[in-house]
């Protein structure tokens, strides 16, 4: 199947930080991609992944990056897919990622998730394909009942526990 | 005509920050509407406003809010739509609002664009939409044309100034 | 007995530092309960818990909360008992958290301990029921006598290790 | 009428923040005070004022303070009343002010509001006031209803100025 | 006469702060030049640029950027020039900036010097420069004996003054 | 008479932020001097100050200096009397210059005031001679009252107004 | 012998930080005596220390402490004797405790060294103790020399090593 | 064979981070020296280093300095030779360095590569020099050529895995 979501990552070292966001893919039943690229060591490489990116058949771009963070945005200049920019920690809490993705200049924008937010990147993806896939958004709904009824649950385990009230 | 966008605004305050989004979706020809809703002041209206945002036809949601910022993602609990937050510089430079938009939970994601960056929250609002218009995907790569030429023409006149190279 | 303070939780993850909340409520005989809720992943029963608060009885709300931390002011918003916000360190220091629980907008307040300050809240919680109930106010005094001596105490053994003074 | 809240500033030239209180405890109908004492230039003052606060009929106390902010945490460990904490921004955007009011040592708790947040110091002591005089609770309603009303009616004028949807 | 210093700007509302760097390479005598061109908005001719830098004769790039600052690194990854980027102080004091262009991945360097340090940037290329032009380096001690002596100036200025020191 | 204070600073324009700490230092009756010197741009001026300042009498050396601010550090390094640091406020809120006054290698001690707090560097100046001279002791604790009897005052006319409580 | 130097901690978890301090004063041979006091939990026992101070024939205090950090301001109000803070990193990189301790109100100072930087906190009282003890300067001068050889040292076995450089 | 770059530490402790920079010029067979030096420990000897590089044949000098960084700005001071600043990570994540390294006073520049970031130091070094090397140009294309390389590698054993996509 064409994969209609590619996740791109600077380097292979954060695999298992987009392993989360693979994962949710997976059981949204999209079909996705994984690419290693880094706008700053492969720049020809990127510029190749982005101008074709919409006539492949792409719809959404996970790009993770951290430090200088370049590559969402380096991306984001070259098509007109929308880009969503995974800060990585790997310096500075993160801090200098969330920045260099977020702060984009007037009129090319990447929008950014948390620090190593690889997951609610991938959901907001889904948020996007669901606009015209009536199964996304349903197998999303149940996926989001799913986290309510964890902490439902968790709430009625503390309740069952009487921790830690010992009074009475 | 049904809205596609709605802009979200906590205050009407930061209606100047926010036109420069209204002023793009005009020009791309994406219906909208703007509101005024405070996750912390009027929380019932959000929540009815977020959880009839579907089936009313919207698409995307921009919401806008300082601070503690929690408007996005109270929508975003509340709704399956892609939420984009636009952090507002109100205190502490915009980071206080850009910290409490972007580092939502895990699987409830709200995707910030840069402090008071309404602007790019349409760009991306409308690459999102162009995934099934091909007449909006036309405007937004006309509009980055328009970008780039721009930075042609000025880089032109730079060089006519011949400003301020004086040697020779 | 009736609880008259609710301690919640975004996520059960977060017990190991209630605790000291709780342990402290404990030892000042005050009735309370423990709630897992998150603002963004059960809006709903959140907004239920708020609505009812102060009919069940109630008299302070302590909200933990990490990252993005919209929990104390969502329940902020939907009652009229004070709130008191546990910033929780699970990103950048705390400061997220710290930010998005402090930063509230003007007339809808949140107030902010410490980050990971869980006791703190539950100290604030029992000066405040101690305004009616003198019994409360003196376990408080003897408390803050017990971190008082074991100051003294810390500084007399000090002193008799003669620590490190070596000259003479 | 004896004064329930004392507002404490350091500075007198803090009055215009405070004013924001002061303002909405006339409107609760609450007795209140106001003081000028500084923890670094008239430390003896500050430990009479403390160690009085409570047999003088004071509920709540709410101290502003700038810079390293010291003001509310010398006063928290002298009394045991509820202490509320503004940090005022004469410098760093007041995070300063906020790190120094919030960071307190476990036992001894001040809770802070956001920058500057006078308004919001007030309006928690309101409703810890609340707890036990059911007028004030009605009159905090009513407030925040009122908050709700003008929020309202900013939507409403958004809307009927069709501002600035220009399509169709 | 060949360039050997090219000046590139994200955005000619640069210009007052790069004017420093041209008046200072003019003063020192090295032929320079100065284009617009925006990483995000123009990034084929950022290409067309860097791949062609060193053929064309530059020795060093200075390259200015705000926000999420990525042009320096682009340019880098494309060129094996020396390139010194000036963090432009258009967000978050310039922190953003700062950032985004020192935290390069380890392989592709860019260097960075202070906020809006456009002046600095001239001088580190002029210094680079001066290894192999020995005219350069005499001109770059007079300016840095002309920087002390304003200093020493300025300094018997002040003693002639007997500012402040009115006792005796 | 022989300066005891040697007041330091790296370019003249700081001059109105230290004529906060001569005022004091004339106040106080402690003999002083004051020097524009840079650490980077006369480093020979600066050796010969800090090399001879201890046998020309000097006691306390307030070095105040901007941005990454090596000036107190440096003198510190070629003389072993007390060096305290002022840090200016020309970029980023004066947060660079605090950290690269205050966060010097072990052994080698700068202390530093509070972000532009040149009136303080003299106050701990004429502390540290008070050690030796019951005079200045005096002065000081003259000054200290009057602190307090301005607070005080402050304090009585806040009440005279009775400003702004309009109950009753 | 009669302790010339104090030094205080909020907590004597913070020893192994303080024993730098006081290794340092034993090596300068400067009798010195240790206490743990706390600004909120010990506050009768801070003021009693601190008015008594200078009578018990002190000259300087060091005050550590961490997190909101008030212990030195504290105690610089209540005595005219020079006061040297300590900030100890127990939260926020200690970058709370930096700006609790630097940041004070004009009139009353604290001077900080850097995070963490007992040993300097004893460097500078015994600099300034050196200001009427010949014999304590000497050994000052002895221990800097002593830290300049090891670096010049390290250097030569730097050298030695050949490290790393492996070609010819 | 003469030396062209110098490293300078001003801690030996910081050879496993520097060992990076000279692994590198080997690999491009550029000569070079390593010293420690320490600008606040070994004023002098910083000193007489500086005023002599440019004599020996020196033609770039990297300097490494955690916390207040001073010896990267003090050696600028003292040659007109470019210098190259490495911030170490030693506080505050290393944003003190940073700081202290970039932010230098205009005409007196020092360029900062990223926290820790010794490799890309040493690459910019080898930038500089190739400006007159062609063989040394050559190395360095290689050189990214191979990081490209890798990336590419990394990139095709991502697709080889079709790690993690399941559907299908």
């Amino acid at each position: 199947m064409t994969p209609l979501v590619s996740i791109i990552m600077g380097s292979t070292s954060d695999l298992p930080i987009l392993k989360k966001a693979s994962d949710f893919l997976n059981e949204m039943e999209i079909p996705f991609e994984m690419n290693a690229l880094s706008a700053h060591r492969t720049p020809h490489q990127v510029e190749e992944f982005a101008t074709k990116a919409q006539e492949r058949g792409l719809k959404v771009i996970i790009a993770a990056a951290g430090m200088s963070a370049a590559l969402p945005g380096v991306i984001a200049s070259l098509t007109s897919l929308p880009v969503i920019g995974v800060p990585i920690n790997s310096s500075l809490d993160g801090l200098d990622a969330l920045l260099s993705i977020a702060q984009m200049p007037p009129g090319i924008p990447v929008v950014s998730v948390g620090i190593n937010g690889a997951l609610n990147a991938a959901v907001i993806a889904a948020r996007i394909l669901a606009l015209s896939d009536e199964k996304i958004r349903k197998r999303i709904d149940n996926y989001s009942v799913g986290l309510s009824k964890k902490i439902v649950k968790a709430n009625e385990e503390l309740k069952e526990l009487k921790y830690p009230y010992k009074i009475n």
